[in-house]
């Protein structure tokens, strides 16, 4: 059974690279039971690394050159995929390698009129006007805390290097992929060229199940299970979805939070893939059907 | 016929990303011919991407932790590889993708005791005192320009990934990997753990061909061929070189430079392999042996 695996924020850890190996450690432990044996797929978010890297790019930017967002994107896939690979073989005692992933957006993507996804540091309202002039960015103000800089979430056409993931799956390896959603790339003049977006890393996991014929996608993220009323008193964990339980539940989940993996679980679910939606602490238990949610058209 | 392309920093440019772009650009359509068939691996320095990377840590040291050396290795192996990526492919009509590759380096290795290899920004006499103290950095004075950091440089030993790099180019893909050398690592307590060190790229170049089996190395730097006498009125270009004929040119070549050029080339001689030595001006002429300096035993 081939599986695609998503590991979110909390599963990689922040601060020093000494405390996210660390965490990352705990993760693989955790998850090695699944990456065992059979065809899988890791994919991750990048959410912390990509933030800190912008913040250095800002931070050095009168003696260096900042990069494009895109290559920052593609710099955390090195960062992470590196701790990652390295701990993830210890724990698996398999093969792990990491292939830098791109994926196609489309260019006229009504994200690109709504620049949506807060990213990056906070500036006062003074540097926030130079960086919309000088750099056509486009900022927000963020209650209190300052502005950010917001761009776009397109959605996840194609994944620019899915032969070369097959073959490395084929091969035996463990395959890190798609981490922080991919690098976003348009097609123009016969070349990809990369866009300054960000791409939700859990419908990038979805496209990549699909498009690999995965049985399955497990989604890691902080909470056990999906909630019905959650954070409300009559807060109720819930099992198992169909695709039109989880469509009519998408309106009270929490945008940018839930609800993208209940959407990206759907899309998977009705090319018949099903969708495990569990914290990496409820893993074991939602392996044995006792915790999680489970998204499926049975 | 299978191939090792070793591209160094004058081919991969300088600059903003959009410079950057630009001279790969270049670099791509000067090697298509070499790229478009057979098997091919294509690896990079990352002098100044890395340079630039670890003053940007330094830069946001006090707000955001700065990565270790061999994660800045990382991330730059994802952002040259995905500029390089999407211009080869352009330029060749193939597949193209890029593989995070590690190193095995040995702890034991003379380079440790000695490093020697001056890396990332300069420090004021008090910064470096600093440096030493807190990061247990060494630092040396660089005639007039302030202190800067050494690192350890030593020989690769086997690439990480070597079966993931396999199985891309069986399936077709053009391959980048080994990039800025690989990221350095050594086995301890069951685990590649990441050391601050930068390997060699050419001699992680010829290590890789040896391994792969290829038949070819070329090597592409900023001079058209390997001179005796270089910038000397009696310089003369060399055509071929047999491995002891290398061997004994060794002694007047300068170190850093051409030397381990040289020396990558006689380990893959001995081991049957033919290395191609000319910048990327000259490729066209050296393919057909009008130019370039070609080392192999026969």
């Amino acid at each position: 059974m081939s599986l695609v695996l998503a590991l979110g924020g909390n599963a990689l850890g922040r601060g020093t690279a000494a405390e996210q190996l660390t965490t990352l450690r705990g993760t693989c432990a955790a998850i090695a039971p699944l990456v065992r044996e059979g065809q899988v797929v890791v994919t991750h978010g990048n959410g912390p690394q990509v933030g800190n890297e912008l913040l250095r790019q800002e931070r050095a930017a009168d003696e260096v050159p900042p990069l494009p967002l895109y290559l920052a994107v593609a710099q955390t896939q090195a960062e992470i995929g590196a701790m990652l690979e390295t701990e993830l073989a210890a724990a698996s005692s398999r093969q792990v390698v990491c292939l830098l992933t791109h994926v196609h957006v489309d260019p006229d993507d009504a994200a690109f009129k709504n620049p949506s996804k807060p990213i990056g540091p906070f500036y006062s309202a003074e540097e926030a006007h130079n960086l919309e002039r000088e750099r056509s960015w486009q900022l927000v103000e963020d209650a209190g805390r300052g502005f950010r800089r917001v761009v776009p979430s397109p959605d996840p056409l194609e994944i620019v290097e899915l032969d070369g993931i097959r073959a490395l799956v084929s091969s035996g390896a463990v395959t890190i992929a798609c981490g922080g959603g991919g690098i976003p790339v348009v097609s123009r003049d016969g070349r990809l060229k990369g866009v300054d977006a960000v791409i939700d890393k859990d419908r990038a996991s979805a496209l990549l199940a699909r498009r690999l014929g995965a049985a399955r996608l497990v989604i890691l993220t902080e909470v056990p299970a999906v909630y019905r009323r959650f954070r409300k008193s009559s807060q109720e964990e819930i099992r198992e979805l169909s695709p039109d339980e989880a469509e009519a539940l998408l309106p009270e989940l929490a945008e940018g939070s839930m609800r993208p993996k209940i959407e990206a679980a759907l899309d998977f679910a009705r090319t018949g893939g099903e969708t495990l939606i569990t914290s990496f602490d409820a893993l074991g238990e939602a392996l044995e059907g006792r915790a999680g949610t489970l998204i499926s058209k049975t």
